[in-house]
């Protein structure tokens, strides 16, 4: 199990450190690539070393920041990871950095505690929080290029400002990053409102996929390769579909299954308080957060909705008898 | 024309007066609604007597306020407006009220001044922001209700924190509504990610009548009375289908149309920078913000979209010689 370390520690520790390699999760989201920005470039604003390394491409959304930084590989000596609540998101970084990563600074609860040293803040909204927390413990000077990175991070990891992992901190620091000639509403527009003409396609026969179980608490969407194929969608369209599955009145646990191969299902989980998404994702051998949480699948279509519909209507009879959480 | 006068002298006026009727525009949304019962319940809290009133029936979704405020009718002495950008917006209140009212509180540029008395503060991302002001400049106590309804009234004008009207200033008041246990994402739950069965089936068939225009820089989005019934959907299922019309890449100018008679049809116009929505639907006969605005036309469907096409087409032109805006 990781060491857990205070900011105090955490401030120490990459003053005393150099030439860093900076891990994101695989799947890469907002918030882990503007953590790793951010956090590279305020390392560099005071003469260090630094440089992100993902095992999946990074999609091109988040050019506004990687491009301009254009971080240049170094040889390393200190691996950190961000935003990684399990050695498994690192993909096929695993094998090469897995058990030599020297600090993780993430906000997952659900941390698995993989490397040496931990700092974790389960009451950030974001890992782009903490590493606000951090730069300005070191006194690093934020630029509006940092700014744009935590920014990206916050933002998509609270829906824009929408979820309940949003403090009243989240909101000030917002107001504070605003001050450095951040583009918030472009931000914003790229991350949440900016779909190809195939996403709107899929989003069509995602809607016609919807099922209703359980009085209509709980909505399931499905995604299969025929449907990515014949819409011409990329991996990155597929952001948010999940979302979709929580959206409609009364529901209370939102299901997407998505196609990855053959006869492999990544499910996504949304659920409305207080069913704990991560609860019941833990019980098909994935995890997550409280709101929202995934695990793979192998199997027919038919078995893997099966499956998930089974642990859905367990949480929701327990949640029914008073039991659910109670254990 | 009004006469525009300051904060100050709006505290001054509130205290001098008593017995409010606060009227809100037609189609009330959340800025309207939550400027005015944050309004009546901080009047009320310092012993003055208030009131809401709009022509139109509240919808639901905002029930959570509304009647726990409880406000009853009084016989009113001073008549308020909140974010009614024209006189015309009072709908069927106009006649009654429209040149009796002491004192309009808005945030819209367009502002036709059509009250004795305006305080108008276009660099508010919602009227709810000005009654913010208002409030602490009278030294009014926020508590958990007003809270409630300013936060309200940001979220939903500002698409949850997602537009280019929010400031610093907005994120700072939002940090600081989050100290009066609001439920900031239960409201946004309920603003944002509560659609209708209703209005997932409409929203397969808008995505369906999507067209594109002028190098696919204009999507066009229909809503017909046909579409209406078969899917069940009321009114209040419309709200945010104008949204979708601006979410695909590369568009820079939404267009829905919405069929409201036979042959009226409500234009709304979604535009991303440097055009603005404001100046071409003024060429219709509307307005409204630089980023959304709107208008009403009647004939045929066919001619409809064509004049809103027309205006939108001219606008791009300008916009490639250069001359958008510069007139």
């Amino acid at each position: 199990m990781s060491e857990k370390i205070t900011l105090k520690n955490v401030c120490k520790f990459l003053k005393k450190q150099d030439d860093f390699i900076i891990l994101t999760h695989i799947s890469p989201d907002g918030d882990t690539l503007g953590s790793a920005y951010a956090l590279a470039l305020g390392l560099i604003s005071i003469g260090k070393k630094a440089c992100v390394v993902c095992s999946d491409d990074i999609p091109q959304q988040y050019d506004f920041f990687v491009k301009k930084a254009n971080l240049q590989p170094i040889n390393y000596k200190t691996i950190l990871a961000v935003d990684v609540a399990d050695a498994k998101l690192l993909g096929p970084l695993y094998n090469d950095y897995a058990d030599k990563i020297e600090l993780n600074i993430d906000h997952h609860v659900s941390n698995t505690g993989f490397a040496k040293r931990l700092y974790l803040d389960a009451s950030a909204s974001a890992t782009a929080e903490c590493i606000y927390d951090i730069l300005k413990a070191m006194r690093i000077k934020i630029n509006s290029q940092i700014a744009e990175c935590i920014y990206t991070g916050i933002s998509t990891d609270t829906g824009c400002f929408k979820y309940s992992n949003v403090t009243a901190k989240t909101h000030k620091i917002a107001a504070e990053l605003h001050g450095f000639d951040v583009d918030a509403a472009e931000i914003n527009r790229i991350m949440f409102d900016t779909k190809s003409k195939a996403r709107i396609k899929l989003e069509r026969m995602v809607l016609d996929s919807a099922e209703f179980h359980f009085n209509d608490r709980c909505m399931l969407l499905t995604v299969t390769e025929e449907m990515k194929k014949s819409s011409g969608c990329t991996q990155s369209d597929l952001d948010g579909v999940a979302s979709i599955s929580r959206s409609v009145e009364g529901v209370m646990a939102g299901v997407s299954v998505k196609q990855s191969e053959d006869d492999t299902y990544k499910i996504s989980l949304r659920t409305y308080e207080p069913l704990d998404a991560s609860e019941i994702c833990k019980k098909l051998g994935g995890g997550g957060h409280k709101n929202a949480a995934g695990c793979s699948l192998s199997g027919t279509l038919t078995d893997v909705k099966q499956q998930v519909l089974d642990v859905v209507k367990q949480a929701l009879e327990e949640l029914d008898a008073g039991t659910f959480n109670n254990k």
